[in-house]
């Protein structure tokens, strides 16, 4: 029998941050596929769509009317999933019926006027403004007594669920801790502990020392495919100093998140020369008032596409009910992604 | 302010099986929809497909014939994302790189040779047919060495991920086991050790006094949904006496699961009038030698259909990046599943 090796064998690899661990099958991109393919002819989308909730000047759902905003601009989620209004509750009866009433509130950035512009056809400039929102709110929200956790994210594209085609993003924060920052929580807490070190800046290092599933660097970030990633493309954003949360960020980190931001999707749009959906969002130190020496902010993306414009990955069946599974290597995908143009695909047409 | 209520107001929930929480919005089922919709547009399926790799007499792909089978039938995955031919490996270097190879098998079970009948379509003698053959391999896989964890599952429906329409279930077996499951292990064993008695069993019962999320009841097996349930529309078939596993089971118990599975299957179809996507599988004892009274097997339904056959649940952003999400109650969705006939919404046409 051949040696063992990761780009041909079946194995699992394990997520520090996290506790978890994944199913790696290298071997199985090659099953036939007569189920389910998305549908991406992308009818090229107006700057400007007067049935859009989401542009500049239009009237929303619950009758307010957007202003004229010219850069990124942010509003109340009209159907917010958590709101600030609510009476407490709580439920606590014997070993299985624990609940507690939640309270919070949800935003949505736009990310420009612009309707047909997505994240990596924006410049940096623009998408610095994004950032700059986004330190603002966390400010603003994470102040707050009863909001301890600001989550910041994206959904792009409809197969991600987004339910507006309007380049957005939106912001849940509440009161609790959600369960995937709580896992990290725990894992950096007990890493910090022991070394005294922040785990997301030795991982950094760990990695730029390595260099295989770097994706590239710039003055204050690394993009990198993680060793456990779970999507066939997922990667991460991560700083190379000490960066606790948005709100410890400066003009030029601000602006160097925009570039990586960038930089990330834009060799996604170009893997399969298509607007390549994803969830995306930012992991950092919770708004719970106390310190967090052991948080570095770092900002995740996670991209169902597989093998092509059209066939996803699924993460049903097994992957719901046993274990996160993915068949392509994270170190493929660096090879994929790396191999792409610098340039977006559309520039210039 | 009016009085906390479940039904009004965004709260969390506690999953005891597994230690985690769930975000409840319950007044969001009101949001507009310029997303994604499904395409359901169900082509009658012919009672044989030629160009299926699972109908009886076919070739599959790496030129195996199948037999002309008549009942259940099951064969190894030609595209198994678990081989039980790799090398041993391990690497563990630092805190960082941590990776260990996995060994297995993987099976597909055609659930009878009817291209076009599914679960709710199928009669309880047919479906008991699949039950034995559950028991079968969960014995004879569980039975080898390196075989720590049998997961059963089905991905029912193209939006699901279903690489094949023709209607069948999947089994993959492996050394370690996954990530759902240990954390039941772990929940269950606490409980075990704390009450000497079974962590399933006493919810069932404690579910069966209320009565409020009840689906049905046959001699062995209650239909219900959990309190914790995530999906709008999740499930679990779970025993009312002691069945640590498949391997447990007597023809009675086998026919009474085939029923509780067709009638969850039919409720599910007539909600929608569609043939109701989802992933739904089995939940038991680990096969790594020990004795698991601790362990009761559950059967769960994970369906992604949330508003209309055509609008889904979308477990994306917030839900990946931080907490699953639901928005209409387990108890609304108890409402909704109770309501429909008995009958499947086909039968007679
Ligand atoms: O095995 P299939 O039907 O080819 O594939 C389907 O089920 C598997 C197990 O849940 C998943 O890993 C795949 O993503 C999904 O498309
Ligand atoms: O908020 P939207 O865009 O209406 O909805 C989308 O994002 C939310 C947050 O990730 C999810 O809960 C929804 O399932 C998804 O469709």
């Amino acid at each position: 029998m051949s040696d063992f090796n990761f780009e041909d064998h079946s194995h699992r690899r394990y997520n520090p941050f996290t506790g978890d661990w994944l199913q790696v099958s290298p071997h199985r991109g090659k099953r036939p596929w007569q189920g389910q393919e998305e549908d991406t002819s992308e009818a090229p989308k107006p700057a400007y769509d007067e049935k859009c909730y989401l542009c500049p000047g239009n009237t929303r759902i619950n009758g307010e009317k957007n202003p004229d905003y010219t850069g990124a601009y942010v509003f109340q989620n009209d159907f917010g999933a958590l709101t600030e209004d609510i009476p407490n509750g709580e439920l606590s009866e014997g070993e299985f019926f624990k609940a507690k009433s939640e309270r919070g509130t949800c935003k949505v950035i736009c990310f420009s006027p612009r309707h047909d512009l997505t994240i990596p056809e924006l410049d940096v400039q623009a998408i610095t403004k994004v950032v700059e929102l986004w330190k603002a709110e966390y400010r603003e929200l994470g102040s707050k007594d009863f909001i301890n956790h600001v989550q910041i994210f994206e959904n792009k594209g409809s197969v991600m669920g987004c339910s507006n085609p309007h380049p957005h993003g939106q912001i849940w924060a509440q009161e609790s801790i959600p369960v995937e920052p709580a896992k990290k929580q725990v894992k950096f807490g007990d890493y910090y502990q022991k070394y005294g070190r922040s785990m997301v800046l030795d991982y950094v290092y760990e990695e730029l020392k390595k260099g295989e599933r770097i994706l590239f660097e710039n003055d204050y970030f690394v993009g990198l495919v993680p060793f456990w990633a779970v999507w066939p493309f997922e990667a991460m954003i991560a700083p190379k100093t000490h960066i606790a949360s948005l709100a410890d960020m400066d003009e030029g980190q601000m602006a160097a998140l925009a570039d990586a931001y960038r930089q990330l999707a834009i060799m996604y749009d170009n893997v399969f020369k298509v607007s390549f959906p994803y969830s995306a969002g930012i992991h950092q130190a919770p708004t719970d008032g106390q310190n967090h020496p052991e948080w570095d902010l770092h900002m995740v993306f996670y991209p169902p596409l597989l093998r092509s414009a059209t066939v996803k990955k699924f993460m049903v069946g097994y992957e719901m009910l046993a274990n996160p599974q993915r068949d392509i290597t994270a170190e493929s995908a660096v090879k994929i992604l790396k191999s792409q143009p610098k340039e977006h695909y559309k520039a210039g047409k």
